[in-house]
């Protein structure tokens, strides 16, 4: 019998920018308070990339180049990049194909994956298809947004939430059943309405008026997107238990997307999971989109065990959404 | 032993918008003539996607419409969407999301891949994996592009090339070895300064200078992509042939990036390969970035055998560049 084969994480890296956005530098720029950004949030800093000339592209190969120094990994053998991004460098050629040539990965071929906040998931799943398929052997799924190149600074909705960050994995081969096992992804475009960014695409090219109209930010409404979020990402998080016999016993952690406290607590409630379970760094990097879910992995890396049952939990833009179970493998 | 699985391309259709714009008319706006255009590039007429509020999404929707209604394919029964575009409506949510909506997909996840004239090859692959892997059954690959929306219609070195369109397959699982069979994908970073587009992402976003200035169209430098396209495409075409020892008899298509006639045809001559074995649609539809390739297969499909060896080669901005072998499996 052929040996199953499993996508499994074996490295994780990150980069984040050194200069930081602090709720009370925000209180000097728009009406609002420390206080109140936390209490509705979480967030009381973020990251910023200002150094001018920067995009997308340097914070992942520096992410990129971290994780393959740490790992003692030859650029050479990488052959598979895949970008989550809604902030590309430009709108082509393809970040991963710009992060490759940085980052000397001059084997790989790759490509920009679009899928807003849940991004990082779908590529997740996109990459581990690859090494299951058995083409590939070495596939690097990079989560990175500068969303500070579409959020408008005087919207006091919106630039209170948002950061700018990178993280990556490496996924490899794994043939003890480790690595990605179940995942369930959704998408539903009539949630577009809510939450977009109206101009810069083929709907409606930049123009001086789509830029004296500040259509080039991200465009949200609150309420609606909160409520469809505290239902899809908990309803998603709970199935991949149900349908995998998981008790909230059995699993170690919940890495969700980090739009806003309230959220995650509603996922984490409904999945069962005390506080403890629960990977959490909003406070520090605020909704970085597509680079929230491999910071927190980052971030927690010591704490994971081989075996460790872990769920993936993401909701934002298309609508999309989804959960993802991960055995860790290391 | 484990059946193995291979992606087969099931279905296949498209949507072409009615408008056409003809080198003609480019002689009435800028300074060429038919005869220079069509010795140079082999373009004789491009489609134009004119009416107003309509997108990349809106020729992606009737295309998979199309597909859906000529196959008598339930739209829930669709589980992936790749949308492999530089041109989406948005620069968020995806296209893939809001053409899912547009078509009825409900039961879809996806997302918009990003590599530019290998957009579609690169989504095949990673479509194909999705099925290899044997979590998927039915996942539809759309190559779409609304070139118009990022021509200078002022410029001429540019503006005769492209036009709009779509092209869609539907990948399933196949078990008589017939489908996508081997690939080899490419990508270099460092030639993304002969071909881009200046502003409009995360390292340029608009404002009033980027618009003036004329920075959120295709940039191109004829001479040197022209060269290394020559070159790429042959190279990867011939290569995918030697390693799996198809001679030129063996091979029944080559379905070539359109970008420009004297490109396809350095890469048939170096397959050895007639004239009358390459797909060729560029004299009436352009340069349709991710579309092309699934536009030819579109126009060839009666021609097109169970079991045929076809090489589908491109090259693009990024640069991104790769063949495919595929053996067509109705």
């Amino acid at each position: 019998m052929t040996q199953k084969i499993t996508a499994a994480i074996t490295a994780i890296d990150a980069y984040l920018p050194p200069d930081k956005l602090t709720n009370f530098d925000l209180e000097k720029m728009v009406d609002t308070t420390d206080e109140w950004i936390r209490s509705r949030t979480g967030v009381i800093e973020r990251r910023i990339l200002k150094t001018p000339g920067l995009a997308s592209s340097d914070m992942a190969a520096e992410a990129v180049k971290n994780l393959l120094e740490k790992k003692n990994i030859d650029p050479l053998s990488i052959e598979v990049v895949i970008c989550a991004t809604v902030t590309p460098d430009m709108v082509f050629p393809a970040t991963a194909n710009i992060l490759s040539d940085k980052a000397g990965l001059k084997n790989a071929w790759g490509f920009d994956l679009s899928a807003a906040c849940s991004g990082f998931l779908f590529g997740l799943q996109t990459g581990a298809a690859l090494i299951e398929s058995g083409r590939y052997k070495k596939v690097l799924v990079v989560g990175v947004d500068k969303m500070s190149s579409i959020i408008d600074y005087t919207d006091r909705n919106t630039c209170i939430i948002f950061g700018d960050g990178c993280g990556v994995v490496l996924l490899e081969p794994n043939y003890e059943g480790l690595g990605i096992i179940d995942c369930i992804l959704k998408s539903d475009g009539a949630g577009r309405k809510h939450l977009h960014q109206k101009a810069g695409g083929s709907l409606k090219p930049a123009s001086i008026e789509t830029v004296t109209n500040k259509e080039h930010f991200v465009y949200q409404e609150g309420q609606p997107v909160f409520k469809a979020a505290v239902k899809g990402m908990a309803d998603v998080s709970y199935e991949i238990m149900q349908r995998n016999h998981l008790t909230s016993d059995d699993v170690q952690w919940l890495v969700p997307h980090q739009a806003n406290l309230r959220i995650i607590d509603a996922t984490r409630e409904r999945m069962g999971l005390p506080e403890e379970k629960v990977m959490v760094n909003i406070q520090r990097y605020g909704n970085t989109t597509a680079a929230t879910i491999p910071l927190c992995m980052f971030d927690y890396e010591s704490q994971l065990h081989k075996g460790d049952n872990i769920i993936l939990a993401s909701f934002g833009g298309g609508y999309t959404w989804g959960a993802i179970w991960v055995k860790w493998a290391y």
